[in-house]
């Protein structure tokens, strides 16, 4: 995806400067660095940089990026961060009262206020109140530990932990290799997945195992693949060693059912496979009938052995807090000696950032009926979720709608995953200019209408079908021109290359 | 540092499930992880936990992290902090004038505000702010240029980052090794050197190439010393890539000369070796005749081709807004496609957090005289400095006019690292309870005193030396206390075991 050239010619990266015989060379890095790759902020937004340093009007629809397009954050959340950051707001008048009791509640709880570095493992209150969001959710016998809860900057960087734990990048070269046969760490993804997973798992030196999700089915996911999947890759020598699953899906927008969520840890546990279950979406469901159940329930409700990673964040859901860069991630069955390097590894990076640890607390325990701030913060959250569930369909149906395109409803998350029916000459006026078709697509797009989404290539897809991902983020003021926008440039493309 | 024995015992570890043949354990993560060993949160720091579980007061001693003993944070900033974050404050009348306009002006300038993903190698404007202020600190004859700045959060991360492109995994293991000879990447660290470098080198496969400065001369750094261990380095297979100077230094608080800049600089530039200068402590100098000097000003005035990282950090200084995670690197002669590979990598986690961002852009450009905010800006940190100063005098020479115990001045950063002359039957009683002596000498003072230090051992010291870490930052009204305790413990442990 994200090619030098294209890089080089982007305003962010400096000139290069002459050559004298520089010891840090690309040349030099390690395959793993050169070979990830990260589509959702690749070539695409790049080329979309550039159209609007030259004063083009870009829609970025390229990333779950909330606020960006204009969703405003929630009142009650704001005011508390802002008290915490400045306690003299405590005894101002402009704040609600409960704002201002939880900021200082916040502030009795932790030593040194925001400014100090808090435990490793994230501040004491707020994996409580995690731990307390977690029992009333699932409504399992178990109630869920503070003690088996990671405060993180964001999902992502604890993926990329816990990913770390999975993966030996000497694995090909050790001793243990010594069986002739060439050997690495699998990790099972979704294809199409969320590429923070296919980068990561290349950079830590695995090898991706994918399972393809059935586009004819809602994307639906298959054990009988999955199976498959796992005993090719060990044919090969890969040693599969868990297994990712994001519910509901991004890029593509399916909420699993209960039963299936079941099967998988089922089959996890029969594989001898970690899971990893990304369920930062899990607030954004549209279909009343398929509502979120977590792994984690599903795991104590089937008294299940399975050893269970689940994430979760505030940027997404109705608070779309992605600056903040909070989040948690759940141990389920994790050894104990195991988390002890999860905190070892927590305490060389000292602790996550206190303001979105402050904000995870605020996300799993908002305002409650009764409180001064619930009324304003019901009608902000209601008014979000309705216009989400909107915005899907319409999006959605509109594209579904038109010829050479396909698009499942989205069912859950911020994005729609729509096939398009790439003509021949498209696909051979592609390699003519040597992009893969959907970017060529999307590069169009992009030139055409301003509007900025990422080619399929970048998620995985299946051979011969081509995709790209779109948030459903644009405010509904605007969805309606971005609707239409994308309908006539499509239909252009297709007439000039059919 | 990090027993398992001790974390099993500590509060934050959750107690270990029966095992039904788990797919994660220990003996499965790789050595590297294992290995890896961070002594600043580790074995007394988790004893300390434990006692203040039990109602002890502890005073904690073992990290720079000011606001958790006292120190008030700077009231500009923290004003325009939440007036970013709850922006209807800046119509209000609480704040000042000046704090509500750079609020303004950073609102006006991040697409989404404070909730959005920024570009991932940092907000525009704040990479702005941050070349301004390298300018100006250089007064040297080339601009900064923001392109090549990268926000973070907080130096740590972005240390590790670029630890990553020296530092290939497999080459031991790599085609390149056909030599028959053991070959691993190297990295030039002082000794003694702050754990995140040690610990960092070891997950990432690496091996570290210590360097010892000279206690006796005031930790001098020695060229001699480091080309000595350059070539030993490389006759046992070690291909050193990088030298790795904390300046002011962590633990051992010298300053260096612009002349040692310059030499480094020089001997890195004939060794090709990068430069990665860990300058996080610049503003925390006590030495009128050893003001800081970055090692970007003297490349630029030697114009030379050392390729060069600097790094610095919102959670020292005189703001100490540690839990914030702040801070920037800026690249010096570093290659254009190394750069891009740099973004993408930044770009895989998206972005560092906006709060830590703002708080790096009000660091370099406080409030200047004429500004509404600039007599009480002023006041705060100028009786912040001479605390410091006061302090580290204070501590210093308490600790060096002791029996048994030898101290260095504490020329910059917020550290003492005082030599102990552990008697040799210390040595025998620690050696007979299973620990290092300075491990055993530093548990008993947290036992008898309640203050936590780090042993000398956590950060390395010269073989039969013995050393701990303590901070200089207990407020002047705790600090009295805290050297008679050390005191007091030093002399009747001394005379225990002499």
């Amino acid at each position: 995806m994200l090619t030098r050239r294209m890089l080089s010619s982007a305003a962010h990266v400096a000139k290069n400067t002459p050559d004298h015989g520089r010891v840090l060379t690309v040349d030099k890095l390690s395959p793993a660095i050169l070979n990830a790759e990260y589509a959702v902020r690749g070539e695409l937004v790049i080329r979309a940089g550039k159209l609007e340093s030259e004063g083009r009007k870009i829609i970025y629809c390229n990333i779950g990026n909330p606020h960006q397009l204009g969703q405003k954050p929630i009142t009650f959340f704001r005011q508390v961060l802002a008290a915490t950051q400045y306690p003299e707001l405590i005894s101002s008048s402009g704040l609600a009262e409960d704002a201002k009791a939880r900021a200082a509640e916040y502030l009795a709880n932790i030593p040194g206020g925001t400014g100090a570095y808090s435990h490793s493992q994230g501040i004491p209150i707020v994996r409580k109140q995690v731990a307390d969001f977690i029992t009333a959710r699932d409504k399992v016998a178990a109630k869920a530990d503070p003690e088996e809860i990671f405060l993180t900057d964001g999902a992502s960087p604890g993926i990329q932990r816990v990913l770390s734990l999975l993966i030996d990048p000497t694995l090909p070269f050790s001793s243990k290799a010594a069986t002739g046969k060439a050997r690495k760490h699998g990790i099972l993804i979704p294809i199409p997945q969320y590429p923070l997973y296919s980068a990561s798992i290349t950079l830590l030196g695995g090898a991706q195992v994918g399972y393809e999700l059935d586009e004819e089915r809602g994307w639906e996911l298959s054990i009988d693949s999955m199976k498959k999947q796992v005993t090719a890759a060990r044919a090969q020598g890969i040693e599969p060693r868990a297994i990712v699953v994001i519910n509901p899906g991004n890029p593509t927008g399916q909420c699993l059912s209960a039963q299936n969520v079941a099967e998988v840890i089922n089959f996890a546990e029969q594989e001898g496979l970690v899971v990893l279950a990304d369920e930062v979406y899990q607030v954004n469901t549209y279909r009343a009938d398929r509502p979120f159940v977590s792994f984690k329930a599903e795991a104590v409700k089937n008294k299940s052995h399975v050893e269970l990673f689940s994430f979760h964040s505030v940027s997404k859901g109705v608070l779309g807090e992605c600056g903040r860069r909070g989040g948690y991630f759940e141990c389920y069955n994790i050894d104990g000696a195991v988390k002890e390097q999860l905190y070892k590894l927590a305490s060389v990076s000292l602790c996550s950032n206190v303001d979105g640890q402050i904000m995870t607390g605020l996300m799993v325990q908002p305002p409650k009926k009764g409180d001064p701030s619930f009324a304003q913060y019901n009608a902000e959250v209601s008014e979000l979720y309705a216009s989400l569930a909107r915005r899907a369909k319409t999006l959605t149906a509109a594209l579904d709608g038109l010829h050479g395109m396909s698009c499942n409803f989205t069912e859950g998350a911020l994005y729609a995953f729509p096939q398009v029916m790439l003509p021949a000459k498209a696909v051979a006026a592609a390699k003519a200019a040597g992009k893969n078709p959907d970017t060529f697509y999307c590069l169009q797009m992009l030139e055409e209408t301003g509007i900025c989404v990422v080619p399929g290539s970048g998620f995985g897809q299946k051979n011969g079908t081509f995709h790209f991902r779109t948030t459903i983020l644009p405010q509904e003021s605007v969805m309606s021109q971005v609707v239409e926008k994308i309908a006539n440039f499509h239909n252009s493309f297709i007439k000039k290359y059919e």
